[in-house]
């Protein structure tokens, strides 16, 4: 490997790099059979099947021809610049087959062997070698240890799972596919499975594996670039490059594209099986979620979800926002809803009998209005009303998406209740969501009803609850709020030579971006306190000052409350004595004192540089309590105050700053602003490791807030 | 109505009477019709379509006979002692015809119209009626709003929604079947059609409706002495006889029959609609839930996973208890499965490569040994792997269920990978839960593998992540103690003329029950609070003592911290004054003289005697934050202490407890001593309404807890 071909890919490259090995115009397998079963018979069969209209070299050292075509003995004859090779071989062979297929410009590897980074010190240096060739002859590799990938645009699979597409596919929707990026292949196929059942057009399938060169965001990145593909449907692990991601998830949101990710591992358990089985560690999960929900991934937390959020992302019209109207024939079912709703945090705007006039005339009188409606079983005297309704609904501006909950029962039942459904979305044309659910899972629905819902861009489910699921979150995208602080990023002069920066320097330095400290001066003598106590004001606060010193309580390094000049001279003896105590080798810079804060709610407030994802801040109660259930928020560090104030709200015992049980309303606008102002030290310094701001008192509305202790720890 | 009609029936009487109704072998159809989709006809229809062998008498003034079938013109021209009379006319001629039918002897009648309880005042007075009528004549009464009944064991259905039935039903399982019990009319067509399609065995479907005369509970008594229903899955949104619904529960327990209960109208919103929609307010849902629970009840919080729950404790020989294994086939749904245990807090007991030889013996050596397991694609090339695999843990008895996590793909894998887990559970016969999911929902699975499964006992689920939710749920059950506490109740002779009784009598009261509280004696002037003191020990507390004054605090009717005989006096003096202030109505009784309690971690405990669900105890932890959050658990008062400090365990702040952050571990025991006999006094004096004590403080390990105040109202 020269230095010369290690060249920054750009961005358009990869892309354009991954498109030649999605859509090859020549394919080799490496490792070609006949025997049924075998991995190269079955990408072969794929290939044929599916009707590959390309080249396709076969390389067999046993064998002159395979399946009637012509085998080469050796990967070194094959012609230069092949599109993709795929191998079919064992572990063992495969490296030296890397540096072959480099040596003829092959354009891109799939490898499915197993047995590299998760098998080992062995195949870990063997998949390093593997991404230097990759590296030094600009190839894309995928895997090792994958499935391959399917296109299904131009119907070619490079995978061994038997791939029957249509034989034209010229159904490519105007609105769009999913496009299908796994880590895992196993999950890939089990995703494109369940799309495919629910007549769900796909574009791509890949999965990566061990990602020895390339990577699931290069994936992602292609996929948001290619016009046939509207949403992303991603299972990983971990990422390798996670401010591309976070870009690529921007991107996304101004595409218009939607990316919806399942993340297997959150759980300690499963982090640390996770190491055995990829190899790679992964890394701090609340920091990753908070990140990309910031940047506009919607995350599910299981398969089913996974499907159904790309399901209604890709068939409706646009993604639900607030506003949800639900349908139903029973008041159990009412009940239900309202339910699942409050669990979910799904906001149902109110029906009365006054506010849709529309809809009340659309019903007969028995019938309430409300929301969820409950139809009773009246539909089945009166199908009309399912159309009646449904054109109120449509027209009503309070109403972002509508879900229809139907009894299916039988054929017969179904028959009087779906053609009005039907009928009310290709007549209305509503451009909102509209989706169907049955009540009665497993019932016999007439297929024709479900492929005209879908044609209508009405996606069926089998239950409300999924429906709801899936609705919920992603109407909780669309009320995400983008907007960022507008304050610009601020560069903090830190000291050199310090790893962990003492109190009286840190809150200098901070005290520079606006945070407010309470008054306080650096005393290196007990002379110098007594005069810093005087500018201040008793009674004061003593705390002694050294970079060694980060835990001063345990050290006897804190002397509160001290009301004058001779408390001050005792109190300074006292504490110099103690730390002594506490460990001789600790050297003082000498002594903040402080004048005394007045007591008030207290805040754990945390600021970190995370190495991978980028800086997050920590919001939380102060208090036992509150420290035992962990009652914080974490905060991407560009945050609006406005939405760092939405945030707050989220906290479990957000009660407590807004005047709870008759106490003041606190200024909660005043905490917004410290967060915000952190956001932009740590944004503007990125040296900065970690802020803790602990406690911080909250007074009353307009009377501000105070850090009484910062520490700061800095690369 | 004469008096002497009105009979206390019998538990044996009502399900006797029940079950003629279900099992009828006379029929009454008063509104018979031809007219297609009148109720009538439906009704006749569902009877002659079915089967039905016994005598069909048609009641229609208009028509001298319907599908060839002669009809009697009026209600009086029927025989006497017909079993069941199904109404299929309007509202207006239900109560008339009610009133006839009591005077032929009728044994029962199943009502669908609407219009009553739910309709307003006069239909409540109407349902009133019937109510009364059908106690003067011993007479069974289906609804009114209600949708009938299905009996699949004889093929009886009384209702007008279609069914179609197995001609004969020779197939019911020795292990037993569904029975169904709904108030929604719309629920039970809803489960039943469910349940149906994953060919479950039932054995009655009963709506319920408004409930006039006969109740939910009627129905799951009939249904729990029925031979043929083993597991009862209820749709309720009310109890009318709370008790009953207890006793059955217990009496399910005792059977070895399972009760699975879907509540619609948990949330305030749905509880503020059912009102409207059911006529009748819901009790308190959380008091409701714990007794339920505490009698054996197993909870669904949806449709799906109510049916879940049937099926697997129907089908499957045993119960899931804990002890679960997971087979999957790749790493990534090995993490999913370990996210969501964690979330679920399903235990998986942990494998490793030398703790299961049998299971290592069974696998090849890249296979490592772990729960879940990840077999990887290994099954393909060598599917007798899950038949080893299976066979070594149904041998392990450390694992009660096997869940089995296939990747289904298409026909031809299924038939690779489904054989040997079946061939497993048939020759081997594990004698637990053995459950198979597909992960990929919607693949083509050829439907005699599914039905293969079902015959061997061997629940099919669409995703892992509805098995796991529903075999939690039922492992939850088994691991529940169902031990009752050792003391006997205990009766207080409560002060007459009292609804609020103060805190020194309600002292005096419950420290007969072995309630701590600190030293303290009544003292009705300042000098006789002197000598209390002297008699109790500086420092004291002084609290104003009066049935009016609840709230003691904010009439300045409480003082802490009293020294000495001086300040005793001062702090009486000023204490009378700001009651007077506060109220001038307000007569004292006294005063309580208290030791002043050591400070320690403050508990709340509440106890009450629920109207409709009997004594309940509430315990919190105090302090502001764990009020804000609702941090409480709520009992039975029948717990034994090993139960009262599991709930303990379960609150969110229970670390504190525990010796959070170097604090010495507290008195645990001594609580769960003091909710113990808090109970024994709930269990024993049903007059009392509420105690509360508030704090109460509990110290460390040994040194017991201590009731710092005490409120006590009575009836």
């Amino acid at each position: 490997m020269t230095e010369i071909n290690v060249i920054d890919t750009t961005s358009a490259a990869r892309s354009a790099a991954i498109g030649r090995m999605l859509r090859p115009r020549s394919v080799a397998i490496v490792g070609a059979s006949s025997t049924p079963g075998a991995l190269g018979a079955s990408l072969l069969g794929n290939l044929e099947r599916n009707g590959f209209a390309g080249d396709i070299h076969l390389i067999n050292p046993k064998r002159a021809e395979v399946q009637g075509r012509p085998c080469l003995p050796t990967v070194a004859d094959l012609p230069e610049d092949v599109d993709v090779a795929v191998l079919a071989i064992p572990q063992p062979a495969v490296l030296d087959a890397v540096r072959a297929l480099a040596a003829r410009k092959v354009g891109a590897v799939v490898i499915f062997s197993a047995g590299f980074a998760e098998a080992g010190e062995e195949g870990m240096a063997q998949q390093r070698e593997i991404a230097a060739i990759a590296q030094a002859h600009d190839m894309v590799i995928e895997g090792p240890n994958c499935l391959g990938s399917v296109n299904y645009i131009d119907r070619i699979p490079l995978t061994f799972v038997k791939v029957d597409m249509a034989l034209r596919n010229t159904d490519v929707p105007r609105a769009g596919c999913i496009g299908v990026v796994s880590q895992s292949g196993a999950m890939m196929t089990v995703l494109a499975t369940t799309l495919s059942s629910r007549a769900l057009p796909l574009s791509y399938a890949v999965s990566t594996g061990n990602e020895a060169a390339s990577h699931a965001e290069d994936y992602v990145e292609f996929l948001l670039e290619d016009a046939d593909t509207r949403v992303i449907a991603m299972i990983a692990e971990q990422f390798r490059h996670p401010g591309r991601m976070l870009a690529a998830a921007r991107r996304a949101r101004a595409l218009g594209k939607c990316v919806v990710l399942l993340h297997p591992g959150k759980s300690s358990a499963a982090r640390a099986s996770a190491a055995t089985h990829t190899g790679a560690m992964a890394g701090d999960y609340a920091v990753m979620r908070t990140k990309l929900q910031r940047a506009g991934v919607v995350f599910a937390e299981t398969l089913e979800e996974l499907g159904d959020m790309a399901e209604i992302a890709v068939r409706c019209p646009r993604l639900p926002s607030p506003g949800v109207a639900i349908l139903g024939e029973s008041g159990a079912f009412k009940a239900l809803c309202l339910d699942l709703a409050e669990e979910l945090g799904l906001a149902l705007p109110e029906l009365d009998e006054t506010n849709a006039p529309a809809l009340r005339a659309a019903m007969p009188a028995f019938v309430a209005v409300s929301n969820p409606l409950d139809l009773t079983a009246q539909g089945l005297v009166e199908p009309d009303i399912y159309y009646r309704v449904l054109a109120a609904l449509f027209d009503d501006e309070r109403f972002s998406t509508i879900v229809i909950g139907l009894i299916q029962g039988d054929p017969m039942t179904c028959a009087i209740k779906m053609p009005p459904v039907l009928r009310a979305v290709r007549e209305l044309r509503p451009g909102k969501p509209v989706i169907v659910a049955g009540l009665d899972a497993g019932a016999e629905v007439p297929t024709h009803f479900i492929h005209e819902m879908r044609d209508l861009g009405v996606p069926y489910f089998p239950s409300t609850e999924r429906a709801l699921r899936a609705v919920q979150r992603l109407v909780s995208l669309s009320t995400r709020s983008f907007d960022a602080s507008a304050l610009a990023p601020m560069t903090l002069a830190l000291p050199v030579h310090r790893k962990v920066v003492p109190e009286y320097e840190a809150k200098a330095l901070l005290a520079q971006a606006g945070v407010s400290f309470g008054a306080s001066r650096f005393a290196a003598t007990a002379d110098e306190a007594v005069a810093a106590a005087a500018a201040v004001g008793y009674p004061v606060v003593l705390k002694a000052q050294s970079e060694q010193l980060s835990h001063k309580s345990d050290a006897g390094g804190v002397a509160l409350n001290i009301a004058d000049d001779a408390a001050l001279r005792q109190a300074w003896e006292r504490m110099q004595a103690s730390v002594r105590a506490y460990d001789a080798s600790i050297v003082l810079d000498g002594v903040l004192v402080e004048r005394m804060g007045q007591r008030g709610l207290e805040l754990i407030i945390g600021a970190k540089n995370d190495p991978q994802w980028g800086p997050v801040i920590l919001v939380g109660l102060g208090g036992v309590t509150a420290e035992v259930i962990h009652d914080v928020r974490l905060l991407d560090a560009d945050l609006s105050q406005a939405e760092i104030v939405a945030e707050l709200k989220l906290l479990q015992s957000a009660a407590l700053l807004d005047g709870y049980r008759g106490a003041p309303v606190l200024d909660v606008g005043a905490v917004a602003a410290l967060i915000e102002r952190l956001g932009q030290v740590l944004r503007g310094t990125p040296a900065i490791r970690e802020i803790d701001l602990n406690p911080v008192v909250v007074y009353p509305r307009g009377e501000g807030v105070l850090a009484l202790d910062a520490l700061m720890l800095i690369d």
